[in-house]
């Protein structure tokens, strides 16, 4: 069994690389559902979309979020009757979002909503939202508060960030599954995602924290930094802004407390000592997925430091 | 003051050549909500939209119904994704029951999320549910009761119809505006609609049919039933059902107790005897609108009929 905690975009990309390279079923994806937004009425849910998409192999490789080959004549015409129109949903995507929703609004909890969305998209393994609770990360900047969507879409990440914090998180309740996942896996693995933000709020889950510094499983991070930057977003700003260095580094340290294994990109081995000072093991590896064949080698890259056996 | 009594389809195109023909700050709509229904968990209100569009020069004429130039791409992922698919929503129009939605959710009156539409819309004549109730038609049939969308969308109106019945209207209030129009107006016109399913609800909102009673506007409809059938829809089958001519004297007898003038098609003109035989005053002209100039030659004449010096 393979427990994944991942954000979205390259998260996404990685946990398509996975699959490809375990069966499906033996894979358990906890996504972060702290950026979701109820958008037009609707429950919009941005990190478990992009890995459900990218499992369906329905993430658009052109915009990287979204449904593909999507159209956004809807979101047109919402604009013209001025409703806002920021946040971007396609035509396509807006179907998850309606189901989403109605399912919600039927009694469902989201993780049972998720199941039955992957269900129709035959989407093979078990997608967990990191709670049914709502979480809301919210970013503080020098004009004030953001929720994560405000800040990373509408201001395209630009304004200074003075803090991050998980509201809700203190009494949110791990979904059904989540810590049984990280408790009776083999392998756990972070995803290449913002460390403060993406994973931030799983980590944030009461409990989740606490079982991946206690289960037996081998614990394995994919760094998002590459050579001091990000290769998406911005992960950067959020390490720096947490004291934390600016590196493949920061993220050892970001983990530590249950970390054994960080790869990195081969970019960075020359702080292979730097790394290994937060006391875990450094392996390196090229992390920038640019192709599928990219996303299968860095996760079979990624399993074989610790499980050689589970790689197909 | 002009204020019409309507449905969808054919009220819509008549609607639209009554805006052509007097000041559109004149004109007041009221319109049936009997057939409005929850899909996808959105309030669509079908004959709203229907003159709305019409009125904002978006009415599909290629459909008769939906907005211009509409996709139906959300609709075929919805389909993909096993959700219910015979009530079609196209990617434009999907963005009025959005905003609809959001708008009821807030707090706003289906009156209030009405004006807000057509402000979006720039339609200038006053759009008016006939109550912010909920009033669901109900069509019943040997198979058992069925909502107004099942029956003539789902079903395409093959079912036999054995009575219809108006759930809610007891209790419902007329919305706010509908009764003055009616006391105030000088003229009220009933659509070409569907007395018993599009009329038929308004009529059913206590207050409406005594304030046609008693109003000292002069009453036009016009007959949507033309040489013994309806025009579009089930109009026949439903006055037999009710035990009325399936004529124009049909309708003169469905309204008789508040109406002074029937606009019948010319082809008619031999029943003449009969509709008068009503107590109504019978006049004929074309009554089918296949080109707006038809539309507007209709209102212009159905005017003429009781106030010549309102037609512009």
């Amino acid at each position: 069994m393979i427990t994944v905690l991942t954000g979205g975009t390259g998260g996404a990309k990685f946990v398509w690389g996975l699959a490809q390279v375990i069966p499906p079923h033996d894979l358990t994806v906890i996504v972060n559902t702290g950026d979701d937004l109820t958008w037009w009425g609707l429950h919009v849910s941005p990190d478990l979309d992009s890995v459900m998409y990218a499992l369906a192999g329905k993430l658009s490789r052109e915009r990287g979020w979204g449904y593909d080959d999507d159209s956004f004549r809807c979101l047109e015409r919402m604009k013209s009757l001025g409703a806002e129109s920021w946040f971007q949903l396609g035509d396509l995507d807006l179907a998850t979002h309606l189901l989403r929703t109605q399912l919600l609004a039927s009694g469902k909890s989201l993780t049972e909503a998720t199941a039955e969305l992957c269900r129709a998209m035959n989407v093979k393994p078990r997608l967990l939202p990191m709670s049914d609770d709502p979480v809301q990360t919210i970013v503080s900047t020098p004009e004030g508060d953001l929720s994560f969507q405000e800040y990373f879409v509408r201001e395209r990440w630009k304004p200074q960030v003075t803090g991050v914090r998980f509201h809700g998180a203190d009494h949110a309740v791990t979904a059904k599954g989540v810590l049984q996942a990280l408790i009776h896996s083999d392998v756990i693995l972070i995803a290449p995602s913002n460390p403060i933000t993406s994973v931030g709020p799983i980590l944030a889950v009461p409990g989740v924290r606490d079982a991946l510094r206690c289960t037996t499983a081998q614990v394995v991070a994919i760094s998002p930094i590459v050579g001091g930057a990000a290769v998406t977003g911005p992960a950067a700003g959020m390490l720096k802004m947490s004291g934390l260095p600016v590196s493949a580094a920061g993220v050892a340290q970001a983990y530590r407390d249950f970390l054994h294994v960080l790869v990195a990109d081969s970019q960075d081995e020359s702080i292979r000592g730097e790394i290994e000072s937060k006391g875990v093991r450094a392996m390196f590896t090229n992390t920038i997925m640019k192709s599928d064949q990219d996303k299968i080698e860095l996760a079979k890259f990624a399993l074989s430091t610790v499980a050689p056996e589970a790689v197909r």
